[in-house]
């Protein structure tokens, strides 16, 4: 057993605290991971505020983790030590079923466990995410960090690029393609990086003006303000594929309208009932609603390996473990260019001076 | 011009009455119909009615038309004097946008005429549908009735028929696909017997356990009862594919649960919001909704073809003109079962004793 730092909520109103866990003995395909950096994603704060009732305290959260291989299980065969590594949302399924065997483990027909607040299919011990200076994971779902990567900036690839890559792939967005972006938080940053390399003509379309120039930045080639009634109607039947990452409810029709005959809305953020869809905005060009959850593993080593080429991360704020409360209370707030990222090191030197 | 009787809508609150109108003199692509039976669509009564807030009055509906060719102009290449044709929801479309050159006139990006209620891209008149004795049409949206077919049971294979197979076709269903189909009325009846005859493994799903011997004896393999909290629970995940008939707002949600992962509930009747639509049901497995009107000509024809190579009719009740209104209630109520086709010859013959 290893016995590790980490920070965990231990009820949905309390802060985050340290703690410690042991994590389990290396089994024979298993890597122990020495944590470098964690991303902060936005579900980690709906489980730690158990906002969708599923939360067994305490909980560690974190799935955007990058590290440095420590030590590796008898039979690990395609890692070595001092490998870079990351692990994203899941840490295992039963790689057996027709989603598994096609790549697709998040929608493992028995249950992908999740690298946090998940049950751990042998021990059945509840699983432990990345705020934490250790971690044992299983070599099938550990991924390979390309070299010339700010590691750093690595992090939020393994959740919020994953989960913007694989619908711009699967909804097989091409060179050229108009590309509507919808909400420039963490997922649609990702995403205007991603759809712009690979040579889509991206739009970024947000409520906020001052989000504009930004996105430019980022690699939007034109910035589309959903609150001005004339623009929206001018990019009517503009876009082939949609990435909705609006986080709430909201009504998706006037975006509808934005759609090319046979396009595609592909909903990434919301993940509960949304304004009745006017079924009509659908039925009178074929249009169609989609929805995507993270990505397959291996289709997240061909998003890092991309990224590698394309040299792209995510804009991050580096942060101490110790500024966790702090950090998501502007999450909660919006005020967060793109992600949190935060440098494991400040919990391996906490109380050490 | 050609004095033609017809039976039109005067008013949202009056019943249809007798009415004479001209057709046009023969352009040269044009064709002299003389019609033989029209079905009676639903969508008849709601622009009778003015639901859809577009009616131009009088109206004479009728877009399942059934009839022989009396007179052809100049330039017809493709039709011959006593032919059994057949004319459905439109009759015309700019023909050079994208959709019309891939066969999607359906969505013209210019707009279809409609058979009725449309506008003439030539002489700006209104269009006048079936409901009548003879109608003028351009050859490039006149259809070939197979031989072997029941010509009265043909007509309501130009609207219902066309609505489900061209989704069933777009959305590529296989033989032995698991194929669920909402709603027994004139569009879900027509939709088992294509899907039956196209291989797939079709559930009949509807709230009326009555409904499901009548749905056996169409085609349907199963029945699946939506009320019934148990069997919809044994059916989670059982479908690729669900054509939603149900022509009103109505809550979906326990209907995307019997979706695979990557399956598609395609809306061909409900032309209005829904209930909300919950998101997680849809990220949960990579699950879509989609939509469809009608169909393209050259689908239009393929069906009618594959209806005729199948023996595959509507299954109707022959009526007169002058029963319209009576029928009209009835459709309404969800007491016909499953088709109204209106014999013409009760038109041609009025008046004349």
């Amino acid at each position: 057993m290893y016995n590790t730092k980490a920070y965990a909520a231990f009820s949905a109103s309390d802060s985050l605290q340290p703690f410690h866990i042991e994590r389990r003995e290396l089994r024979d395909n298993d890597i122990l991971i020495d944590i470098l950096f964690c991303g902060v994603c936005h579900s980690d704060i709906h489980t730690a505020k158990n906002d969708w009732h599923s939360t067994k305290y305490p909980v560690v959260p974190g799935h955007e983790i990058i590290g440095r291989v420590q030590k590796i299980g008898k039979k690990v065969s395609h890692f070595n030590i001092d490998d870079i590594v990351g692990v994203g949302c899941m840490v295992d399924s039963c790689q057996t079923c027709t989603s598994c065997q096609k790549g697709l483990e998040q929608y493992c027909l028995n249950g992908f466990t999740g690298t946090y607040n998940g049950k751990d299919k042998i021990s059945g011990a509840y699983t432990f995410g990345g705020y934490s200076d250790k971690i044992v994971v299983q070599e099938n779902f550990v991924l390979r960090i390309p070299q010339n990567l700010d590691i750093a900036g690595a992090a939020p690839l393994l959740c919020a690029g994953i989960t913007t890559w694989s619908p711009l792939k699967n909804w097989n967005v091409k060179t050229n393609d108009h590309v509507g972006i919808i909400g420039l938080g963490g997922l649609g940053h990702m995403a205007i990086k991603l759809a712009h390399a690979m040579g889509a003509k991206v739009t970024m379309i947000t409520t906020s003006p001052q989000k504009g120039k930004d996105a430019k930045r980022l690699g939007a080639d034109d910035i589309l303000i959903s609150t001005d009634k004339e623009a929206m109607k001018s990019a009517y039947m503009k876009f082939d594929f949609l990435l909705n990452t609006i986080p709430v409810k909201h009504d998706a029709n006037p975006y509808i309208h934005l759609l090319k005959t046979d396009g595609t809305m592909v909903f990434v953020g919301a993940i509960e009932p949304i304004e009745p869809i006017h079924m009509g905005l659908l039925i009178g060009k074929r249009r169609n609603i989609g929805a995507s959850l993270i990505g397959g593993i291996k289709e997240t080593q061909e998003m890092l390996d991309f990224c590698g080429e394309h040299n792209i991360t995510s804009d991050i704020e580096i942060i101490s473990i110790q500024d966790i409360n702090q950090a998501y209370e502007r999450i909660v707030k919006n005020e967060v260019k793109y992600r949190f990222v935060i440098d494991m090191n400040s919990l391996k030197q906490e109380n050490k001076e």
